[in-house]
């Protein structure tokens, strides 16, 4: 519930609004939309609230949100966010593409997709150095020497850094090397890594759930929110269905209806979207034309001896032609994407 | 299986090599690509041919085909297929726009909404006459009265019709009237329709069903062309998830698997894909983006009245603010889209 | 809409109250429940009729419908329905197995795989004669000759017979063969189908469509209500998802919830809701556990070598020793399962 | 891989040939199955080994994996797996029940719970203490406050505990408390909290993910196997799919699948595998017709004012009659089920 408070209320009576409801329970969330101040009042039951809160003396009028989720909401904050993560913005008229290696796998390896992407017009360098895998036995990426590189690599290559974290008390290192924190598909809804890259102080990443429902992306988006970060970037990442043609089915109408339930950031990432690299280039356009911020494409020196998703990264020649034809796209749809740098020297 | 036979042989020898083929029998396809002719031959246990078939005096070389479907292949047809409905091609260069209400409902309905979606740049009319329905008390359409008002309606504005037809019985009916016939996703494996309109002598438009694979798909063009009718364009028009934000799940991936594995023209449904009306622009150029060779999409003068669909139907103004914003996006794409009627006359 | 008229109306005036609304557009059905005559008032937009029907003079009181199907809810008929298949009836405390070829392969097939299952205590022997295929180039049955050696089949082992109609213009056909009219899963939504068999004289087995809710399945069953056949079997037969280790995932719950919903007799298929013959012994137990009225099994001489669904099909004595570990079963459900010939005799 | 050593072989070799494999990446599992000791070699690319491994001077024979998990598989060990909880054991001839409230909400309320489903035949008192949430404005549990009270709850009953543990770092707080761990559906791919509920001394509850295969169920469980702890007990709770009708899909070919490719007790929950309470008893039976090993079922004293779960739960009655039904079902499988405590004294 939305309180929107009378103009030049005195602080004593805000002070006395906030203790009361939240000695209650409730979890208040003050802010200010085209010069009025409100009150977001949060909580399992809060229509309860509502004539009472209307009736203070502070509160000008009352909203109840239609939504279970609040700080997420367009209702709360009408314009769109804009996320910056290290010098780059999403959510603004640039469309911001993101690249990298799966997993970080060597010095070599990390440094040269780095001056690849970057030299196409990416902007910030993805790739793994914790590796959720689905065997024991299979590679579990190289950890903080991972780190290390890809931050490194970003650097040499003037990129901004995103890599995935998976538990709790890794966030704070990860957090020392990254500009923004990934929060897997698989972990959408572990709730108390949400709630520590909530406590962070670097945007985050969230990728939607194999089975998630918007609704439920945007609960978890409201966890890391309601625990102080506002900085949320949504993705799309694609949704288990019965289909086996592809790895999973990109839904892209999540891209436009995120958009109008949210006032976040919404990027699409093609390469787990499909799986199949020959379908990275056509999902990749239709991601930009469904409204996407951004994407998050998978790129390696030599996919054929990838650790991890081998058969869904694309080449480097592969992603400098796609970027080249994203381009007029980006164009045609009033929106930019970084040149590559042969032109811009 | 394809056979290529050797350059010059006559006629004689590759009329014993076919009726050799069908007293076995198999079906037997006579083509000719490139200059060279050659033989497909199709049949459940067809690979143990494959010996004899390369020793055969008429016979060049043998080829395996990967897929259980022939006709519908690249394999078979490395070229591109371009669908002629009426005077619009299909799978060329230009981007075709089918348009108008799910259901015909009266002939101010049909004719307003013909002029309008013509006028906006459209080059076929849809609309329903036999309507499959889930509920038996729900509106049935107009049948023959409703195929004769849509027919006259297409003819007033130019525009091709295209409409459902929903048994074998119904072909030649609405074949009369229709320049193309719809098979709908429930009817994907209806298979005596598919041989029906296979039989029939006007280009069939066949829906995805709402849980088919690719494969299935393409096997049900297969029954089409199998029965002698090469006109078949594909329609992705959503698929049923565990999504409940939208109708269903629009599938854009299928849009470049299906041209990869097919010659023939593909076309996307973001109406009934979506079955949101705010999504139906974003879900359009996406699937442009993805490379579609056309939309099919559902317009109505009053969307609210819509006897069915009405949610997801788009009005006149929007489907034309529509057109306007695919335009630049098509050429971006290098493809045309047809400009609206003031700006051609 | 029910209307329960009152004691004693005289007959004149049901008369003109069913022309009344008749004359409306509106499909009426007269019948009787514990005594009480009542009308059910079938159609779109039936609530407006509310007031005015809960005036009329011959009416005692009028009460919606909460769902969109009526003839095949519970609120219309209260009791269970049993349903005759010959002299068997399903729905009532027999459990009935109906078990036979996929498709009937030929003469020395269908016979000894019905003396087998009759043996071991089926009562309905299944096998198709118009098989619809996927592929067009697999065998798609043999059709009239293959509906006379399954009738003859089952009458040599005294066994009703249900096999599958799969065009309105075979109904005619089929009935004169088969006792039960099997409407296939791929055909749930071939509303002229389900149109002929209405007006057919015979019960009507209706398989679940892949990916149908109940709600549409139960809407099926009432296009075949509606058209005059009161006799409909539902059978729930897996339904699509991402599961890729089953054919199909048999949903069991569909069990309880259509027979809460709606009085028709429900069967389960563990057949090709699992897809897997070392499944199918499980599962037909959980079947009968959640309350199915019977079940419908593959059973092939030699799996091995069947023409379509080998790896889903019992052997006879696989198929025997199932019947065998369901009657102790039965038993403890407070139902009965007919015992094998032998202990018969 | 296994390698089945030859019998004698001195203990000297037998450590070298760990040393050797261990030096080189891969981990090693010894046991000994029907008097014949031997190693369990894994990694990912273990395959290149075996002729190596065949060669050795210790190895008899070398045995290659079907799956991609080895400890988790029928192969690994052939008999099935008793894993003991407090004195209860599953896996054996007993059918064992779970049972009690979603959440803990009060010492009233999970005292009463513990002693009613005592009474009625559960052995294990199941609660949350530590709840994930969808949304971060729903009760979130008692946390440790909830641990004692069911530790405390389910000593007065005699009756086991099972709750849920979230996060790596409570995993030593709910073992003090609990007498086995359960890891819920969203956590299945927690990997961290996988290893380290592996590293526990208590068994392990795992839950199917929402959308999780088969294969990556045995891989989670893997996961716990891999890390030293061999009480693993997988649980089918439902997976999400098309269906609107109930919460999950439960899908009971799991159970025997599981059986058949696992030595790992498997369990079903039909409460969260329908989330209606009015299904929860056909399920149930349907369950343990399908071969479950035990069942995991939510009651609560007053179902309508439950701080989560409230519609699936079973009042005491309703359980209690449950179970009542449920005794003769598992008679008739050969299986025994605990009676009543009035029976009992």
């Amino acid at each position: 519930m939305i309180a929107v408070l009378k103009p030049s209320v005195p602080l004593r009576d805000k002070a006395q609004l906030v203790a009361l409801l939240e000695a209650r329970g409730y979890r208040v969330h003050l802010d200010r939309t085209d010069g009025r101040e409100w009150v977001g009042v949060l909580g399992d039951d809060v229509r309860g609230l509502e004539a009472e809160l209307a009736a203070h003396p502070a509160v000008d009028s009352v909203r109840r949100l239609e939504t279970p989720y609040a700080l997420a909401s367009r209702a709360f904050r009408p314009e769109a966010s804009v996320v910056r993560v290290g010098t780059v913005e999403l959510g603004g008229p640039e469309v911001v593409v993101m690249a990298g290696p799966c997993a970080v796998e060597s010095e070599e390896q990390v440094f040269a997709t780095a001056r690849a992407v970057a030299a196409a017009g990416a902007r910030i360098l993805r790739g793994g150095a914790f590796k959720p895998r689905t065997s024991p036995y299979s590679f579990q990426g190289l950890g903080p020497d991972g780190l290390a590189l890809l931050a490194a690599a970003g650097r040499e290559a003037n990129l901004a850094v995103v890599t995935e974290v998976v538990a709790p008390e890794d966030v704070a290192l990860v957090a020392e090397h990254a500009d923004l924190l990934q929060v897997g598909a698989r972990n959408m809804q572990n709730f108390r890594l949400l709630e520590a890259v909530g406590a962070a102080h670097k945007p985050v990443l969230l990728k939607r759930g194999l089975v998630a429902t918007l609704e439920e992306l945007l609960l978890a988006a409201e966890y890391v929110l309601a625990a102080g970060n506002p900085d949320v970037i949504l993705c799309e990442r694609g949704i288990r269905t019965f289909g086996r043609e592809t790895r999973n089915t990109l839904d892209l109408a999540a891209v436009p209806l995120l958009k109008q339930k949210s006032h976040l950031p919404v990027i699409a990432d093609p390469s787990h979207g499909t799986g199949v690299r020959a379908l990275v280039p056509a999902l990749s356009k239709a991601a930009l034309a469904a409204g996407a911020d951004g994407l998050i494409i998978e790129v390696h020196p030599d996919p054929a001896t990838a650790l991890s998703d081998g058969p869904q990264s694309l080449t480097f020649a592969g992603f400098a032609a796609l970027m080249d034809e994203l381009r007029p796209l980006a164009s045609a749809l009033g929106r930019q994407l970084t040149p590559p740098t042969g032109s811009r020297a």
